[in-house]
């Protein structure tokens, strides 16, 4: 079975791509946006571990959301929320995900591919409505009606239901790469581990009593 | 009321501009995406009407479709249907409309605006399955699903039901200034009269016993 997967290089999406190797998916094109985010890195780790799980394909789309404006991750003027603050409210290109996700079905349709898999987390629907599956029910739905021919469209959401704890554990066991991936809002190596984005990484191994393989920036002793 | 119109400059969004300003509708977004289209002239035409019609605002959106590949009205290498041909298979990246659609309605969003405008014509649905409304339906309960707060998100496709001829009869009596607009998949100026969309638009004027204002390429006699 040949199915296209969403890969941020973050841990959710590489997780998922170890996940659906073991479910027996051998004919794997992952998708990775560029839509212009101010971390670059990001499309470094994805490269990383696409060619570590050996993908049959690694595809960048380019998807330049700086010209729809009004995100803090692809603004450089605006201010990074903390993760005390509201990240709906600002983090968030509106429908970013429904972008990203249609632009990857265009590609699966282009390869004569016709299941997507995505890896929202529970997590994220707690604050992002776009993440849960609802919402991408009313997605699938779409892009069935839309479809070139009157075909099948399955969109896949395997972790949807899992918080990102448990979904670590899924990829501990798995021997996902962990240190390859990206997660730091702040795009730094060393990571920042306090952005929000780190800190819920670091929340989610600590929830699995593990270390997580990523090197970090000491604390700043002034602060 | 404020609204979003996605504008490609074409005959039939044009035509929904006029219809729009007929309808009172005075706060008026227009977005243009830029998807790295062989005939830039598209491009001018939109920012020419969107002129003309003295829009609030005119936004252009990148969105290069060539990084997701397939489609002969972005990709130079690629043969040109005929009016003969099978126009779904060949012209159309999948998903294309979805994908204008939903960056449209992402601009939208940031502009704190909930009503997003399309010109499909039911032309267009006898060869496009996202061209009818059964799917604008499906799309229009995904952004809803998917929007950043819970909130009313409306898809209008005034023109449907409607026969291109019959929207050109509305434009010819709102004044739509039609040598504005773009049509020829070639890009050529004068139009090249030949191609799947010279054809359509001229038989939907002749529909009308109205003559066409923009200038055609004169017969290749050795044709």
């Amino acid at each position: 079975m040949a199915a296209v997967l969403l890969l941020s290089g973050g841990m959710d999406s590489t997780t998922c791509l170890w996940w659906m190797r073991e479910q027996g998916v051998v004919d794997i094109h992952a998708v990775t946006v560029d839509y212009g985010q101010r971390h670059r890195v990001e499309l470094e780790h994805a490269a990383a571990v696409a060619r570590r799980a050996q993908v049959a394909v690694h595809k960048i789309i380019r998807l330049d959301l700086t010209s729809i404006g009004g995100s803090p991750l692809t603004d450089g003027a605006l201010h990074l929320p903390a993760a005390a603050e509201d990240r709906q409210a600002v983090t968030v290109v509106p429908f970013r995900n429904m972008l990203f996700a249609t632009a990857a079905a265009a590609y699966a349709e282009t390869a004569g591919i016709h299941d997507l898999y995505l890896a929202p987390v529970r997590d994220d629907y707690e604050a992002y409505r776009d993440c849960r599956r609802e919402f991408y029910d009313g997605l699938e739905r779409a892009l069935q009606l839309g479809a070139t021919a009157d075909t099948t469209f399955n969109l896949h959401t395997p972790f949807v239901a899992r918080w990102k704890s448990e979904v670590i554990a899924i990829g501990l066991k798995l021997g996902v790469p962990y240190a390859d991936t990206h997660t730091c809002y702040q795009g730094r190596r060393p990571a920042c581990g306090r952005c929000d984005a780190c800190t819920e990484r670091l929340q989610a191994f600590a929830a699995n009593g593990a270390a997580d393989p990523l090197a970090y920036e000491e604390p700043d002793p002034s602060a």
